[in-house]
C-alpha cells in the first residue's frame, strides 16, 4: 500500500500507471504535477488523481513513491526540483524511454539520495497522449524494464517491480546499456524511419496523389509517425550514440537491399525478405504462444 | 454478365475476385488455372472456382476474362502462354502490383491482341494468401487502379471498371508511370524499408533479446515484413528505376535526421517529427471522413 503518490506528467503513462494501483486498492491518495494545468485539470475530474500539486518540490515532501512520466529531456530539472525535498525512505522511479542519459540526471542531480532511484520504462507507447487517454489496464501484458543502480536497496527494487506487476505488466531487469541498445534497434530506430518516410511524402508538392492510394501497409509502417515530436526528440537525443550505430547499421542494410535490386539479383532479394519473412512468423507464434 | 471467367493464380486476389463476382451473380463459370495444384484443388473444393484449367492456352480458349493475378515476374510467360488461344472479344486485366513492366511484357507478347489487355491493380494486400484466404469481400472499399492503354477499347476498360466497381472497390485511373511512381513510394518502399529492419535484426547473433522486448510499434512497422518474398523480390525488380530513386531518397532523409542527431539540433528534429505527425493525422482524417 502507497499512502502518497506523485505523479510527475499525469498523462498516458502517469496517469495510466495511478488508476491501475488505485483500481486494485495500492495507494491511499494521487497528487499530479506537470506543466499543463489543463490537463491536471482534467485528470482531477476523471479521479486520475486526487489533488494537484503546487510544485515538485511541495508535492514530493510527504511522497512515498513518485513517478516521473514525462518526456526524458525534462528530467534534469525535475529531479533537482525534487532533491531537497524527497524524504528519506521515498523512492523515485521513471517512464522514461531512455535509461542511460535519466541515470547520469539523476546522478548529477541528487547526489547521496541516488541509491532512492530506482529506473524503469514500461513499454506501452501510444499515439494518444493526455489524462483523457489513461485508463487502468494499459499495462496488461506489457513488459516494464527496470535497470537498476548499485546504490539501490533490493528491497526498493522490489517494491518498484510489485508496483509495475500489479499493473499487470511483465517486469524484466536488464543493464542501462543493454536497454539502450535494445530499444535503439526495435523502438526509437522504427519511429525514426517512419518519420522519415511520412515527412519525405508530405513535402512533395503533389503529396496529395501519394497519400490518395497509399494502403493498409502504409497505414501500419506510419502508425508510429503519429508520435509525440517532443518525446521523440527527447529520445534521439537521449540516446544518441546507441541510436547513431543503429541508423548508420540500417542504413547499410538499405544500400544491400538497393545493391541488390540495381544488379537485379532475384535470388539474392528473395533469400533476404524470405529471411526477414521467417524471423517476423516466429517472433509473432513466439508472442501468440 | 460473364459466362467463363478464367483467373490465373487463384490464390488471395484471385480467389476473391472470383468470389465478389460469384457472390453478385455476375459470372456463371469459373477456372481456375495456376502453379500449384494443391491449392487449385482447396479452391474447387471451397467453391472458389468451378473446373481447374489443364493450362493456361486451353483455358483461355473459350474465355471472356481472364484475370492474371501472379507475381509479376510470371507475366511475360503467361503472355505468351495465352496469346495463341485468346478469343478475339476476350478481355484480359491483371492484379500485378507494378504497370510499366506488365505492359511491356503484355506488348511484347500480345502482338495485334495487345488492345485486349486492359491493365489492372487492385490495392487490398495481405500477409495471407492461397485460395484458402480468399473471400468476397476482401476488395470493399479498397482502391483498384487502372492503366489503359490507347489501344484499349473504351467499351472494354468500362467493363473492367464496371467488375471491379462490383466488388464495391473504388476504381480509379491513372498512367502507368503515375502508378509506377506513386506505389513505388507509398508501398514498395515501405515493404523494403521493413524487411530490411526484420532482417537486420534476424541476422544478429543475440536477436532473442531484441524480439523479445519489441512493442506494439514495432510489430505494426514490420507487419508487412511478413509479405510473400517471391512476389515482392518481383515487385523490386520490375519497378525498379522508381524504386531505386524512391530508396536515394529515403535513405538521404535518414541522413538528414542522423544529421540533426550527431548535430543535437533538438529544434530541427522536433520539426521534422511535428510535420511528419500532422501529415499523418491529416492522411487519417482523410481516409476516415
Amino acid at each position: 500500500m502507497i499512502d502518497h503518490l506523485v505523479v510527475i506528467g499525469a498523462g498516458l503513462i502517469g496517469g495510466s500507471f495511478a488508476l491501475a494501483l488505485k483500481r486494485k486498492g495500492l495507494v491511499k491518495h494521487v497528487t499530479g504535477v506537470g506543466r499543463g494545468r489543463a490537463n491536471l485539470e482534467l485528470a482531477l475530474k476523471l479521479g486520475v488523481i486526487d489533488s494537484i500539486g503546487a510544485s515538485v518540490g511541495e508535492a514530493v515532501r510527504s511522497a512515498d513513491v513518485v513517478l516521473a512520466a514525462i518526456p526524458v529531456g525534462a528530467m534534469p530539472a525535475l529531479f533537482r526540483e525534487l532533491v531537497d525535498t524527497l524524504p528519506a525512505g521515498a523512492i523515485v522511479t521513471d517512464a522514461g524511454s531512455t535509461k542511460q542519459d535519466v541515470i547520469a540526471a539523476a546522478r548529477a542531480a541528487l547526489g547521496s539520495k541516488i541509491g532512492q532511484f530506482v529506473p524503469g520504462h514500461p513499454i506501452a507507447g501510444a499515439e494518444t497522449n493526455g489524462a483523457g487517454a489513461a485508463h487502468a489496464h494499459l499495462f496488461e501484458g506489457k513488459p516494464v524494464i527496470l535497470t537498476p543502480l548499485a546504490e539501490n536497496r533490493p528491497e526498493d527494487v522490489d517494491r518498484v517491480e510489485s508496483l509495475w506487476s500489479a499493473c499487470i505488466a511483465r517486469v524484466a531487469r536488464m543493464s542501462e546499456a543493454d536497454h539502450d541498445r535494445v530499444f535503439a534497434a526495435v523502438s526509437h530506430l522504427p519511429h525514426l524511419a517512419a518519420f522519415a518516410l511520412m515527412e519525405e511524402l508530405a513535402e512533395r508538392p503533389d503529396h496529395d496523389i501519394y497519400f490518395s492510394f497509399a494502403g493498409s501497409g502504409f497505414r501500419d509502417f506510419t502508425r508510429i509517425a503519429g508520435s509525440h515530436p517532443e518525446m521523440w526528440r527527447d529520445i534521439a537525443l537521449a540516446n544518441r550514440v546507441a541510436l547513431l550505430g543503429e541508423l548508420d547499421t540500417y542504413i547499410d542494410k538499405l544500400e544491400t537491399i538497393r545493391g541488390l535490386i540495381e544488379a537485379s539479383d532475384g535470388m539474392g532479394l528473395e533469400a533476404l525478405f524470405a529471411r526477414a519473412r521467417q524471423a517476423r512468423l516466429n517472433w509473432i507464434k513466439g508472442k501468440v504462444s
